[in-house]
């Protein structure tokens, strides 16, 4: 039976909150893997336990990099990762990679996070990868995500990947959780830049041509040029930093040194500055704000009568058969006389 | 006295929303004048009016065409206007110019609109000057603008053009407001491309360069041509529709027949391919989800305990001395124990 300081897992064990936070201090990745696993999990009764284990983690979080890597499907982003991932273990240091798949909170599954994806990675020692979590409410993918950075950052790695495909606002939500932001993309930038998705080259700290290798290298290259062309005209996603584009070759391991030496680079700089620092207040600030606003909105649509309100009123408001302002306030008055 | 049904404007004489009704839809202007203050007013007592009156104005509204104006102070806007008013109005047309000043919601009054900025347009008997309002509460201002809108149609204008300064988020809130988006430019674009603000490219239907005249004139074609490279590279802003940059001269009207007929050329394309009906369709949907956001919010964090707290938890969720899931646990135990 499940008492109120201990977790379950799925016909597991039973772990204390006080297990699991020496676990993950000690760098258990069993401990680390069952705290992400409570922190996912959507039971109501798991909620104060995970932010009990939050609250007392949190000291010895935020000493990673974190690094935020998109691209459409395709670019090779689970070969780049793979690579970068192995190169920075061989360094010495410990990486963790956090898949994020907001479609997964539709679909209830993740269709990343697969580690055969990253065979050598996933089997180094100072290696974690953990597939995207399944949403539940709204917002809940991300706010798993972060709260898992934390953990993972409590429990000593050094880089945190987080990998998303673009759907939707996601990168929009990465960018806004991470040091530092990246996008594979592929070869041809003219045709590719044409369809790409609005906004997005704002957003990053580096654009990453991979595939770099045999007959498309030339291709590469010119397409790194094209992309810095493009970059030049927009303001950089950092204020201080200037968004450039990379070749490499994730296969051969071709131009990954060269990132990684860049991305200290990044660090160094903004980190004397004061951007690094800064960032990741403001990061905090807007958590919290858009954690609230999920908050009421999820309360306000969840509402019965909400709910057969409205698409009859949204139907009559994109008509132009109602005024806005009318339905809106015909759905406060609905919810204060339920 | 002021009697439900009826507006008083301050120190005037007391109007009912039939007079104002049947005011506007005999394109009476001093109506349409008091329905637009009525709809401005913050009084508690003037909301029931005024959206009685449009519910009213909403079947005889939606007929114009929508153009936003953007472009940084200095870009010519109100030479712009004046020059392309003055050309509609002496088509026979008749033009509305609101101005849309998200700053003066703060500061309460307006820094756009001054008629004094286009005294031609102002004296034309065809032209409908308006300043922007001042806000009030939350996303008072754009409503407001909206709702004029809908007014200045239903009074039987066929071009509303919105103008309004880069500020904030207003680029995208006019985006969503309008059916065709224009930014004024200055020449050269290199250097103003760089600071230009993100995203704003992917918004517009057109770039504008002004002052094409003299000898900056080369240099204005220099710099259409910049922009043109630039959003050729980029998504348009509207489906089915090249985005592309164009040089004027407001100061000499040369220029303002060719974007006439481009706008015509728009409206013709879009109203042909449905993606016209169903923008202004998406336009209201959006329109009611942030007024039911903007709602919440503004529910929410005018409680006396909020205000308190915030302000505190939000310090120590930036400084990472508590995590965000935690903060806002704590401002709804608030909400629900006061």
């Amino acid at each position: 039976m499940i008492g109120k300081g201990r977790f379950k897992k799925k016909n597991g064990p039973v772990y204390s909150v006080d297990q699991m936070y020496n676990g993950i201090l000690k760098r258990d990745r069993s401990s680390l893997a069952r705290a992400i696993t409570l922190i996912e999990s959507n039971a109501e009764q798991h909620f104060s336990q995970s932010q009990e284990l939050l609250e007392r983690i949190l000291p010895h979080s935020g000493k990673s990099l974190r690094i935020g890597i998109t691209g459409v499907p395709g670019a090779g982003k689970s070969t780049f990762i793979e690579a970068f991932g192995v190169y920075l273990c061989e360094l010495g240091l410990r990486v963790a990679v956090l898949a994020v798949d907001p479609s997964s909170s539709i679909s209830g599954g993740s269709i990343l996070g697969d580690k055969t994806r990253m065979e050598q990675l996933s089997r180094h020692p100072l290696a974690f990868i953990r597939p995207s979590p399944s949403g539940g409410k709204l917002g809940g993918v991300h706010r798993k995500t972060r709260e898992t950075m934390l953990l993972c950052e409590a429990a000593g790695f050094d880089v945190i990947l987080v990998e998303t495909v673009g759907v939707g606002q996601s990168e929009a939500i990465i960018r806004d959780m991470v040091d530092f932001f990246m996008m594979l993309v592929l070869t041809g930038a003219g045709d590719e830049l044409q369809g790409m998705k609005k906004g997005i080259m704002e957003l990053i700290d580096a654009a990453i041509v991979n595939k770099a290798d045999g007959e498309n290298r030339p291709l590469a290259i010119k397409t790194k040029e094209e992309y810095n062309r493009i970059l030049h005209f927009l303001q950089p996603a950092t204020f201080g930093w200037k968004t450039k584009a990379y070749t490499c070759s994730a296969l051969f391991k071709e131009g990954v040194e060269q990132i990684w030496t860049m991305l200290q680079q990044f660090e160094k700089t903004t980190k004397d500055s004061g951007i690094f620092a800064e960032r990741r207040r403001i990061q905090n600030k807007h958590w919290l704000y858009s954690l609230i606003s999920d908050q009421l909105h999820f309360r306000f649509f969840k509402q019965s009568g909400i709910k057969r309100a409205l698409p009859i009123l949204e139907e009559e408001v994109m008509n132009g058969k109602k005024t806005v302002a009318s339905a809106v306030d015909e759905l406060f008055l609905i919810e204060r006389n339920s």
